[in-house]
């Protein structure tokens, strides 16, 4: 069993990692909050069926009364009119302030019954169940929860720390390979920004080893985002790190419709561009896009995608944290070491 | 100048009371927010035409763009549909992170408004123009923001606290004689729970000096909120004691559908009946009953309202604090002292 605390004062909370861990939520929870008895279980069409029962099962013989909501699955459901529906579920389930909404599935899922325990009743206990890997790395560490506007993504939300997570990486396997690659994106992210030793490790890693290493490297991931929320709960600052390879990964997100390339996809394309470009400045140590474009197809992720200067900012210009005409962007000294730099947005061109 | 400080760590926050603040609110916010670009102001369709160019025009002039979003007056508008038009002109209107909302109205305003503050970008600040007596002394001190479902009333909400609230008493003239006496039925309960001497000076006010008494007044009932608000920001006890005739309260506007009797009417109501039942089981001082009707004619607010036990346990199930079968009552020992009680559900109908 991994286990990783986020250390947040009176809302810190445990990570769990452990192959099974599934079927043991019940007992945790019970552990955790003697006093709820309803758990409501908010899933998405496509995780539901897989691992819906098994989860009501162990919250059931804990105790726990369960009603289970389920929305269609895809980002185009993370929208006020989901959100609606599940207010609707939750109060017709009749819970109380003493209750506890469960998150069983991707990051959509996190995100939309993150907010809907966020404010239902003014704030609900929500546990995380996560079972996409770019959950497990990401979403589920660091309390951002939010849906979608037509005006763009993850313009209505709030910071809503889980009281747990609980991860099972055996539901991974159930995951098409399209979508563990994404989540890949991801964690080589983290080895990029903090940890060349990560990175290294991924480099090196058999695609037979995979199942046996991904506890210990998901349980790597989620240490290493802990200590940056940690620094930084309400993304004033320093979990910008975070970002590397989002802001242009965003833009290209938008420019192909959210259709064409996945969000690890894009991040990847990202990552990469700028690693380049900074690169042929002198900023990044000479050899770094290389490492980076090699891993990046180690798990067959693509390398480049085509967005215009005039594309890039029109995706800046919505993005939610721009203050005036300039543009945080984080590069790398090396694998392993980051920085932000600031950079006018008619400079933007000279990192594509 | 009257000032209250909430004290709440970092969340901490002042409100300022005097004639005429309308006029003063941009430099007093510019002062607060020095890198806010836009002020987003929202208001409803009775107070915006009243007050919303002069707030708009102190605004412009303390160099905020100044973007306005109107909503038609009325409970009726507290919903999820107007607070997704009112995320859709933030949107519109570019709101960043460092910008500011703005509150301009009664408590449906400022619960519509701090709740579209609280979750729009994660979270944005916001500021309060209290306009009805009511707002002024309850709803702008405490945190609490929020939308009814078609369920129940303020089931998604957030607790989210202003970064000042800036209290005009003037403003108080242009609201009908019925809402002006709407909010004393809040004045009276402070009194009634925490402040003989409020309580007295309530009884012995000519309307006459009701001008000139009320910044005071407004001050001490902020006052008293904010001592009980500090112990228990997040409404998991203390602040138990603020619900003071609101248990039946809610029940007689449910049971008349919002319409016969306003807030404050039936909370009136909801303290006259427990005090009354209470001084009947010797719980409550001898003639404390009798001082509180005489100043609920005093301020031409209604005595009782028909309501079944029947009725009034289908509102209290509702409740979104219920736990159990139990019910936590506020009773009076005397005026200016009072205590938690639990009932059973069974034993509502000896305090009607």
């Amino acid at each position: 069993m991994e286990e990783v605390k986020v250390n947040l004062g009176p809302k810190s909370y445990n990570i769990a990692i452990t192959a099974g861990l599934v079927d043991q939520v019940g007992p945790r929870l019970r552990a955790l909050l003697s006093q709820s008895e309803t758990a409501a279980v908010i899933t998405d069409s496509n995780v539901g069926p897989l691992y819906g029962e098994r989860l009501a099962r162990s919250l059931r013989q804990a105790g726990f009364q369960v009603v289970t909501l389920t929305f269609p699955a895809g980002e185009q459901s993370k929208n006020l009119a989901t959100l609606t529906e599940l207010y609707t579920g939750l109060a017709k389930a009749g819970l109380t302030r003493s209750d506890v909404v469960v998150a069983l599935g991707g990051g959509v899922t996190g995100d939309m019954a993150g907010l809907a325990a966020a404010t239902f009743l003014r704030g609900v206990a929500f546990v995380q169940v996560p079972t996409s890997l770019l959950a497990m790395v990401d979403s589920s560490v660091g309390g951002k929860v939010a849906v979608d506007l037509p005006a763009g993504k993850n313009l209505v939300g709030a910071f809503y720390q889980p009281k747990a997570v609980y991860i099972d990486p055996a539901v991974l396997k159930t995951l098409p390979v399209r979508f563990f690659n994404d989540g890949m994106a991801e964690v080589i992210k983290y080895g990029c920004i903090k940890d060349a030793a990560l990175f290294a490790r991924l480099e090196a890693l058999a695609p037979a080893e995979m199942d046996k290493a991904l506890p210990g490297i998901i349980a790597t991931c989620c240490n290493i985002k802990a200590r940056i929320v940690e620094a930084d709960e309400f993304d004033n600052g320093d979990r910008m790190v975070l970002n590397f390879g989002h802001t242009l990964g965003h833009a290209v997100e938008k420019t192909y419709h959210y259709a064409k390339y996945s969000h690890g996809e894009a991040v990847g394309i990202g990552m990469l561009a700028f690693t380049r470009a900074a690169e042929a400045k002198g900023q990044t140590a000479p050899g770094t896009a290389a490492r980076l474009a090699n891993i990046l197809q180690q798990y067959h992720l693509p390398l480049t995608a085509a967005v215009t200067p005039a594309e890039f900012l029109a995706a800046v210009q919505l993005d939610k944290k721009k203050k005036g005409h300039q543009l945080t962007i984080v590069l790398l000294r090396q694998i392993g070491e980051s920085f932000l730099q600031k950079i006018a947005f008619q400079e933007i061109a000279a990192y594509l």
